[in-house]
């Protein structure tokens, strides 16, 4: 991994939900392009079941790995899967508490529901208190379209941002989160993708070409984008290219198209 | 895990594509759905990147776990970066051979892609051959689809079924390495699934009623499906429920039901 490369983070999907195969998990991605262009560097996405030992083992295991950052969504909920707050405890090693600030929250939000007639009543109920409940020393994060907050948990250097689960929730959770998220990424790498046709239909030749071009052209990545063979077909081929700023990376790109077309025209005589 | 939860599996994708959230994993949900069908349990789905020591670090882990099955998608093909079966030898400790069933099975795809012009000639190059070159003793499986195999590799009990990372390639090969796959699979648990409205807006009132359903009716999971608060929202829950038959199944999934709506009645006139 490079210098180049960003802030290490994994995320870590939860809800059986998704092992069923019943939710397709389009939120990790969702994160992954935002967080990635703000600096991270994803480098392992897992999706696990309601149960907070197994979230507490992937945000450990993580942090072991080297990981500066893990972003957990789902089970942030009333219900009683929702039980992801209990694995970063775990995984950080503090213990579950009430905070008063997420309790105001969680009151204002049902106070808010009751009135607009959305719920029967805005009382404190145990399954409600319950979302105010936060790893020790965690800030609570608003969520302006459900009822429990995101979370921010830290320890040292290792953070743990806990999202909801439903998509809507999740991004303005994430966004809401940024201020506090951001002093702890790196400095944006400054990324150009680019997709060039290469006029071939065969990825089997394509590879080499892409090979040499990443050979010779630092900070850059090419891939193929399979498709179906067919007659005629022109398979594209997308460069990332990424640079300490944009000018750098734009110089990257056009290098390594050049090296791939070059090289393509080389073996395809050959 | 209950007896009935059947063969403990985890699913591996691999492809940096995944984590910089360009595609979104599709294929890990469809392996999931049909797995479950058919007798699998999925404890977990990962992504990550093209690196042949983390696929066989995520092997190995979920060995290691308990699984018995691990079902891998992307990185068969002729490029650079499909370097998935290295991490599948790796992690059940055998070498990359060039397998002849599979050679042949090469030769004669690029033979029929040449003859429709799909290529420009059928000649085994590097990057083709490569796609021949497999676990030791591992069996090549058809695609029809594509040009590179899919891949079944055993070692005792434990099972890899490496497949194809384009959709249509991926399903093809699934449903191909079937009739190998299946006899290492449990006898499939009955599962009935059944959504049932509750006439409530409020996941936390809703989730006490299916705590109390799930405590009292066995083998039942029920889950609520969280939307946006609105006046006279009425939430649904799913219920699911496996059986060691079809009307085990069903009868339970019958008796979560009314133990939900009795409950949920008399919370709510409490």
């Amino acid at each position: 991994m490079s210098s180049e490369s960003g802030t290490r983070t994994e995320i870590v999907a939860v809800g059986r939900e998704l092992l069923t195969g019943r939710t397709v998990d389009t939120n990790s991605a969702w994160i992954a392009t935002r967080l990635g262009a703000l600096g991270a560097w994803i480098e392992r996405i897992v999706a696990v079941d309601d149960d907070p030992a197994l979230v507490a083992r992937e945000i450990r295991d993580a942090r072991q790995r080297g990981a500066s950052l893990v972003v957990t969504t789902g089970g942030l909920g009333p219900t009683f899967d929702d039980r992801t707050l209990a694995g970063v405890a775990a995984a950080i090693g503090v213990a579950l508490v009430e905070h008063p600030a997420a309790l105001a929250f969680v009151a204002r939000r049902y106070a808010e529901l009751a009135a607009a007639g959305a719920v029967d009543d805005g009382t404190l109920t145990v399954p409600r208190r319950k979302m105010a409940v936060l790893p020790d020393r965690a800030e609570p994060v608003d969520n302006p379209v459900g009822t429990a907050p995101g979370v921010l948990a830290t320890d040292g250097d290792f953070t743990v941002l806990a999202l909801p689960g439903v998509p809507a929730e999740m991004r303005e959770v994430f966004e809401n989160a940024l201020p506090m998220v951001r002093p702890r990424l790196a400095a944006p790498a400054h990324v150009v993708e680019r997709e060039v046709p290469t006029g071939c239909g065969d990825e089997s030749v394509i590879t080499l070409a892409a090979a040499h071009a990443m050979e010779v052209v630092p900070g850059v990545y090419l891939k193929s984008l399979p498709t179906e063979f067919a007659p005629g077909c022109d398979l594209r081929v997308r460069i990332s290219a990424r640079g300490t700023d944009r000018d750098e990376a734009e110089e990257r790109t056009t290098r390594a198209a050049h090296e791939l077309a070059t090289e393509l025209a080389r073996l395809r005589r050959a």
